[in-house]
């Protein structure tokens, strides 16, 4: 996977709500940095084909490629879980 | 909530996957520790009434209250990101 083109869609798309360093300033939002690769994927594979239910999420996750999602789940598993 | 009640859940169950700090050993299972309270009882919510499918998480949460949920979300939220 390409770290590097899962942070640039990082900070055009998910920082808004999840955050520039994957820590989110919304209760409602989960934190992302440093969370499981696998998981991340499994999540956003989810997302984007509705077996996980979110009107947000659903919508964002569609326009994924399966390249997008493994480039966003290795750049926001390798942050930093905490300052 | 409370959180002490969610510790005694936490380290029966939980822990198995979700590990003792909340940080898991298996990158298919998500970490907890530190995840948003809100964004933990939606999810475990999900979870119970079987709007997010997970053959796991589905059967234990079904045994949950909303009140364990309120204490899980608490007291998991409470714990630290990172060592």
């Amino acid at each position: 996977a390409n770290p590097e083109a899962g942070k640039a869609k990082v900070e055009a798309v998910c920082a808004a709500c999840h955050g520039i360093a994957g820590i989110s300033a919304s209760p409602a939002f989960p934190n992302l940095a440093g969370q499981k690769e696998a998981y991340l994927q499994a999540a956003l594979t989810a997302y984007k084909d509705g077996s996980r239910k979110n009107p947000i999420m659903g919508n964002l996750a569609a326009g994924l490629s399966d390249t997008d999602i493994a480039d966003l789940a290795a750049y926001l598993s390798g942050l930093k879980r905490c300052e």
